[in-house]
């Protein structure tokens, strides 16, 4: 039932960014040049993005690295704040340019393994080279197991350090 | 066979790319400030690029406009000088701006109805707002249908003005 809720309330988010990001994009045309969009989005602008899920994961499994994939809103105030502090904490900077692939999306993938407890923002999963999505990598939230607040930077970075230890793949 | 010939040589390529990629990014490290990577690849800075193919079918639906879709590699020369006479045609990019919703990839997706007759480069796919791709749309080259020359950007644009004839949907 909650569940349910979520899912139409994320669909009731996303048209409503989506009726948001329009107009911005016209008023920006009239107005003249234009700012080239960012992989990045402020997540850190000065790290490598991965555009797509099947590039991540390529990149992880070619690099023996850990993904981390965030989803958020560009309009989303939790996401906003998230943002910020993520971007602006200079040990999961370092740590996410040295050891990890990564990935910001806006949208879902088809991907129901990146999911497991809907489809909320901001949401941060994190997969395995081997390809397994680490469902056991959690936040501090049980209604939301892969949310996390700017208070939560030190839990993540502890969880990115989880991540690091890869799963053993079988021989 | 040929096709088989093809399908090797993109992943030749690939890995060529992908080793030719690792290297510049660790040189732009230790130089200093990396320049934030942007959607548009060079394709048109100027544009509203979409960054997954879920989320540009998502927009295609929405607004009800044709779908451009461009694999290209980064070192690829043939790519390079399609992307500069794509980039530098008025004419293309603002009926582009206006009517189409655009992307461009460097990785494939896992969708074969995105590779007709072959995963080469550089290939351009339209697909209509009701999702289906216009393999009926093709270039001049009878060996590789979807791909295109920096000479070819009159037919590209008839192609364009063919794709916004949306399909019609059954009732």
């Amino acid at each position: 039932m909650i569940r349910g809720l979520l899912s139409v309330l994320f669909v009731l988010v996303a048209v409503a960014v989506s009726s948001s990001l329009a107009k911005p994009e016209k008023n920006i045309a009239k107005r003249g040049k234009r700012i080239p969009q960012t992989l990045s989005r402020g997540w850190g602008d000065q790290l490598i993005w991965a555009q797509t899920y099947e590039e991540a994961l390529y990149w992880a499994r070619a690099q023996n690295k850990p993904l981390m994939v965030i989803f958020h809103l560009e309009d989303c105030p939790h996401s906003a704040s998230m943002k910020k502090a993520f971007a602006e904490d200079k040990d999961i900077q370092k740590v996410l340019d040295e050891d990890f692939i990564i990935l910001n999306l806006v949208y879902e993938t088809t991907d129901k393994h990146l999911s497991p407890d809907g489809q909320y923002v901001p949401r941060i999963i994190f997969v395995d080279p081997s390809m397994t999505v680490r469902a056991d990598i959690t936040g501090r939230y049980s209604n939301r197991m892969y949310a996390y607040e700017p208070s939560d930077t030190q839990l993540l970075l502890s969880n990115m350090q989880k991540a690091k230890k890869l799963l053993k793949t079988e021989l």
